[in-house]
């Protein structure tokens, strides 16, 4: 029942030019797979081949993280653009990133959609759509990250993707198995004993236990990791380290399905 | 002697959001090599996807027109960028517009830098290796399009491109057979029927005829148009119209060499 | 009853760099009062200087039309800023604006934020808040342009401003007195003679009568263009001919409260 | 023969959106007058908001610090804008930051144009003037920083300017009492002794040593902080104590002139 291989995937190259952000160098020794920001709510060209490269030397498998046009608000405002608009920018970021995976002579593994699009895409299947059409004209083969509590897995599915199922290390799970808002107490983990034993429960039950203290079925494939949060460090640390002592192989997404 | 097929290639989808500029549709009509531009001196996804989805339609094969990050200035200042800034913008904007392109089911042709960047490639050598470096990681296949008169040329077939001999239509030449800068009177052809004389000089005797009024072999595989002048779509279709009235083919580049 | 005089606004400089929009040029000598744009859905710094000046030749004041940092989408796309972000979006862009009004040696007359804005404020308090706050620390005496319909005449009398009531030339209205969306057929109104009609209603009575056929009083102090539609210049002809036709002065806001 | 008191400025306000830069809030204690960002090069409207209230809590003086619209090249990147646009922008920039500096009741007190901005505005006339007459039709009482060894303090003076001439704590002076190029080993000045020694030279004897070891006279109002190096902070309480416990006492450059 103990899993034997898991994936960590983190929110990567969210720097931009001058403005540093996150600890990227470190998590990457940590990580098997890297969400790499493409240019619209973070990171730029010289970020993204950086990222990239430093992904290789450290093994550890690229996928996009395309976002809102939106850099001073880091692409967390909603917009009301269209779906086909958001289609467009989609393969624009995925196209320019993929172009650096491949010159790096690595094959993009992957693509989740920056933070707010995952609530756009759950409010409307529209955008759903629009953002599994984009991931499959440029690469029908790329894996797809989903959570669970909503209708993209099915969606993807549908369309014919292979999705990996993402669990949280250091966010709250609710009754129905949907994170926590982050306005309520609680929702963020910051205690490394408490993301220790979350990690252990995963992988030995594939289970959670909520907020209200069910404990519920998880199944998932790779454990996400959030690289800007304070101690973000600290917890790919703790993450990464409860799984080597558990015995259990931290290995890319694509290694796994 | 006389030519049997040529290219007429043109820079296209350089509107942007609600602003239009060029007549695209129109000029699609005529050509077989479109420049599409990549987003950052004009261009967005959405009008990327539409660009390429017409050129597709018109039976023309899409080339990247890759320009500086200053839409407000056109992409048209000079900028002291580095030159590994300069590759990694261009990897960037290439992917993305190949992605697209990939999307209607069609392969990306060739490469062209925008303006200002031929000046900064021509003045600077490593200006011009990191936009040759940008394209053959991206893919070596791609074709390059060249102007007689720099190492530019000389640089490309030495990395191992197959280079495209352009012609310009609507502009006067130099006796080192440079194009005449703008600013000199004469410099730009606005008569159409000088415009006619030149392509029928070009393809039965493959020479121009300078400012000077030097007779000059010139050897060309495309004739270049310019989709934002004034009265392009009049050049356009006198370029077109000459060809075909002289029995030359207009085909893709590609399909030259 | 009749009113004695008018004004006429029109958004303009809504031109970006290469990129042309709508005919400011020929508008100025139509209108009393131009809303221009500040840079972030539309305008740039040069732009703002000739539209600033060419407005100052043609005896127009000028006011500031802020937007959403989105130039892509002309700031036509709702993003859920919050409302801090918002007041500080327009106090900088009220100030560019004013540093060009100021240098020419005028004024600045007025505030209108941009459409979606509109909207936005009226479903949302704290961003018509936002706004006002805005507006007032710039300049209590800036004139605040208003439509019938919402909350937002009454919360900017409360905060001290002098309003100005605009009623529309080329708008179907609802018996809410609201604009019909432009979703509805005969919405927009595209026929001179209607145009003609709508504006002697208007002067002579103080009344329009809705699409439902319904005749309602409305006061208003301006009569709103819009400069980027089709036909603009015709309708900018039509509402300022009909004027004048009628005896009814054409003057700048500012003078009529 | 020794200063009673002068003034220290640093470049502030470079964060954008989620990205921060720079230690605005511990520096803002220590100096007397902030070179605000305007948001082309660095800074965004809201982080624009917050530094000029934090200035002012700290009772520093603000002063517009505009950049070339550059924001991945941190507006360091030389651009062959025009004169007149270069004028545009800063007209638009300093108009902005005005509009925040009088929303807080202070008043604007200066202008200094952004690094690479200094060296083509000493390199090419056309662009001094073009800053000079934005910052004149803005305000023509804005004090205007200069460094010695170009023509632009001759050309703000006969401009009509009141200048401050600007002294560096942490960069070496060469024999033409310009600033050593930073790729000249000993360039930037890290030991803070020595910089304490430069301060003590300079408030005590109005004179600098250059890196060849010759003593010259440098008449200055200002000492110049950089606020995003390495040990800035340090450097900053320095020159700040050093200040402090030889009497001189630490006020803005407009109560210096």
């Amino acid at each position: 029942m103990k899993k034997t291989a898991v994936d960590i995937n983190c929110d990567l190259g969210e720097s931009f030019g001058a403005y540093k952000l996150g600890q990227d160098e470190e998590i990457l020794k940590l990580i098997s797979s890297a969400n790499v920001a493409c240019g619209f709510h973070a990171g730029d060209p010289h970020v993204m081949r950086k990222t990239v490269s430093l992904a290789k030397e450290n093994g550890v498998r690229v996928g996009a993280h395309p976002g809102l046009p939106d850099l001073v608000g880091f692409g967390r405002r909603a917009m009301l653009v269209t779906p086909s608009e958001l289609k467009d920018m989609f393969t624009y970021q995925i196209g320019a990133l993929k172009a650096f995976v491949e010159a790096e002579g690595m094959k993009l593994q992957h693509v989740i959609q920056h933070g707010i699009l995952t609530r756009m895409a759950e409010e409307d299947e529209s955008f759903g759509r629009a953002i599994l059409e984009s991931i499959r004209e440029v690469d029908p083969n790329l894996l797809y990250l989903t959570l669970e509590g909503s209708n993209l897995p099915g969606m993807a599915t549908e369309m014919g993707f292979k999705t990996i199922r993402v669990a949280f290390a250091d966010r709250a799970y609710g009754k129905d198995k949907r994170l926590v808002s982050r306005k309520t107490p609680g929702a963020v983990i910051h205690d490394l004993k408490q993301i220790e034993k979350r990690i252990e429960q995963l992988v030995t039950t594939e289970s959670i236990t909520t907020i209200e203290g069910k404990t519920l079925p998880l199944q998932f494939d790779s454990i996400m990791l959030h690289g800007d949060s304070p101690g973000a460090l600290e917890i790919a640390k703790t993450v990464s380290g409860t799984l080597i002592r558990l015995g259990v192989q931290i290995k890319p997404m694509s290694e796994l399905v």
